[in-house]
């Protein structure tokens, strides 16, 4: 593999070497001729001078097109001038492949055909630097729990049943006469493992075959999702907060030039500190009532409803205690207040909605097993759920953390689709 | 979170403290009693004196049942003898829960009971032992990458098309009239991304509807792949090499514990350095023939030939040049010899099968169009994946490497359904 790319192209001052690429974009003025070629680490130009290479090399320029693979070697020169700071002085112009027309031209394009490109939109500056947000904000909340002694522990996709609701499952033949269904969370079986490993994440896919267009929804997304055994719901929101406050700093220390790209507001993400607020469910409900929203008390809040909520703080915020029936069967109800349960949302600011969503566990077998029932699903199906309270059961919370609201959130753009390499979404399967 | 736990036990001597966990063992010798309390993290002995304690506490000895869960508060001492080389010297004995008889006793239980109850048999020490050497695996090949410049891009699970064949997907309805089937592997994604971002990897579960019962089958399997533009065969042969090696050397530095549990011969494992050999799919075919097996030229090698040819070699072997008639329609022919693929397997030691499979791709877009029709694929459901030749092609290639196999070899446990939380296979959903 080539060792030089523009990225650490500062290390070649003076020497020659050999860059390989794709063309960005071409200009001439007589007999000096410039490429700007991406290496997909960043950008340089080149420089082909007539004087300084064969003719035969220098007039290849000519059939350069968009997006032509080619390798250029020369000699490495820094000029401020040049876009990423250096430029090759060609002495050779080597073409891989001419393009054809690239169907991504510089002028704007639908959003359906930019989807419909998905595999060559993913070359633009603005999907790089969205992804490469994305791949900090993953590695640093799956480091954060490594760091913190939390054992990996991959929550299986293919399930038997359903953990919430199954109006919104996708589902599959599972050999003779068998069904599976494919995973809307792994924290049924996190809570096997922190009975298990005491702390455990897992990090994987899931599906919701919801049939919502919103901004904020994909059919198949990523979750990160922790589980604590001795854990209550005070200990999982130090941690929800700690991981969104180590993510951010990280994305700001590794990503600056990313979220410049991305035009990103900085001075919105540096305020990102502990603590957060956390307000109460009935104190959420009254910030509504107080803008005008006739909101029913009882209801989980809707997209709107967390913007607002959420525009009357400038950091993520907790909200806890929701009425538990609006929630999971397998949350515990606040033992001072029987009505509400012991969970949390975190709201990201801006309106980006909820990124957190987490809980205290019923631990508890015999209310659990009247919370299965109450919520229409059968204790047989969930029978080795139960027995996580029949041998040795311990008090244990845990939350999830949707990792492309978060990216969504911390880049600053409005729609999750371009948060994850290959976006799943109602209408959209492809490519 | 309590901060005292097992593994940090050392750091309490002679401190008051109070550790929560689940009964392994306990045993009586009149007026001194010991629990082996296990935490999640480690076991520590507990011991109960009389004269020490309340009598209520220290009568409470009498209805602990394996796996109930407690809190036990006393002075941490350091005692060679005691499992884990502590002991705390308890003032109280709280009881969170009474387990109801524990299923798995120690008396050995068959496969098929263990797996019934997984959620379980997660608390063994050997599975302990196992899920830890699964996570210093993944954990590592992510940060080779990561060190190494590549971009986490996540594969979609949900896909229009198949890879590799049509007969052993999982499908789903996806919407109207849709049909998505879950990924066998990222990989033709991975080309589009290598294209964008130079170095791509995803680390994510693929599945195959695959009716064999063989102790390297799962349905459901996690595979890290990689893909760099601008690098062939040997560069992926070297990447290759490189990863096992440092994942080897991280288990042995973070897992010796682990290793101990498994009683894996370390010697083994501490053999496995640069370079390894690399032969021939040919050499490897005269192999077979020497061992006495009528192997035909042409087809693939099974899981029996595979141990065949690995037990010539002391470290994982590299097996290249395949029959194109045997391989997938991306691989690349050599073009010193049209009738071979440029492609790699590498075989583990000790019988443990193929664990990494890679190959240069095709760049040619009428060669890979005439490779489609030839494998009887539609060029139109790949067009997305031929553009990618058509917009600046260039050499690239890239591999998979299969968690649960190299975990398996790593531990020495003969069979892969131990080396993922919740394995999947031809007969087992559940839990």
């Amino acid at each position: 593999m080539n060792p030089i790319t523009t990225n650490n192209i500062d290390q070649y001052e003076g020497k020659t070497v050999t860059l390989s690429g794709w063309l960005v974009h071409k200009r001439s003025s007589g007999k000096v001729r410039f490429l700007v070629v991406r290496d997909g680490t960043g950008i340089a130009q080149v420089t082909l001078v007539k004087a300084e290479m064969d003719e035969e090399h220098f007039e290849r320029y000519h059939s350069l097109t968009l997006e032509s693979s080619l390798m250029v070697t020369g000699i490495v020169k820094k000029d401020d001038r040049a876009p990423g700071g250096y430029e090759i002085l060609a002495s050779q112009l080597n073409i891989l492949q001419i393009a054809e027309e690239y169907p991504i031209a510089e002028k704007e394009h639908g959003v359906g055909f930019l989807l419909d490109h998905r595999h060559l939109w993913l070359r633009s500056s603005k999907q790089h630097a969205v992804l490469r947000v994305r791949h900090t904000v993953i590695q640093t909340a799956r480091r954060f729990f490594d760091d913190r002694g939390f054992i990996l522990l991959d929550a299986p996709i293919m399930t038997p049943v359903a953990c919430e609701g199954t109006t919104t499952l996708f589902e599959t033949d599972y050999f003779e006469e068998q069904k599976a269904y494919l995973s809307q969370s792994g924290q049924l079986y996190m809570e096997a493992g922190a009975m298990a490993f005491r702390k455990v994440y897992c990090c994987g896919p899931t599906f919701r075959a919801e049939k919502s267009k919103t901004r904020r929804h994909l059919t198949e997304f990523w979750m990160i999702e922790p589980e604590v055994a001795f854990a209550g719901l005070p200990d999982i929101m130090e941690l929800a907060e700690s991981l969104i406050v180590t993510i951010v700093k990280e994305v700001l220390s590794s990503n600056r030039e990313d979220l410049r790209t991305l035009e990103r507001d900085v001075s919105k993400l540096e305020m990102i500190e502990s603590p957060f607020e956390s307000i109460s469910y009935d104190r959420a409900v009254r910030i509504l009532r107080n803008e005008g929203v006739p909101f029913e008390r009882g209801n989980d809040f809707g997209g709107g409803d967390e913007t607002l909520i959420s525009d009357q703080f400038e950091k993520p915020v907790f909200i806890h205690r929701y009425p538990a029936s609006s929630k999971p069967f397998y949350m515990k109800n606040d033992p001072e207040k029987s009505s509400v349960v012991l969970c949390m949302d975190l709201l990201a600011p801006e309106g980006y909605g909820e990124i957190i969503g987490g809980s205290a566990r019923e631990e508890d077998v015999e209310l659990l097993s009247q919370k299965l029932s109450n919520a229409g699903l059968s204790p047989e199906a969930f029978s080795w759920y139960l027995d996580l309270r029949k041998y040795g059961s311990v008090p244990h919370a845990g939350f999830g953390m949707g990792i492309e609201r978060t990216v969504a959130w911390i880049c600053g753009i409005p729609h999750v689709r371009e948060t994850i390499p290959f976006p799943r979404l109602l209408q959209r399967l492809y490519p």
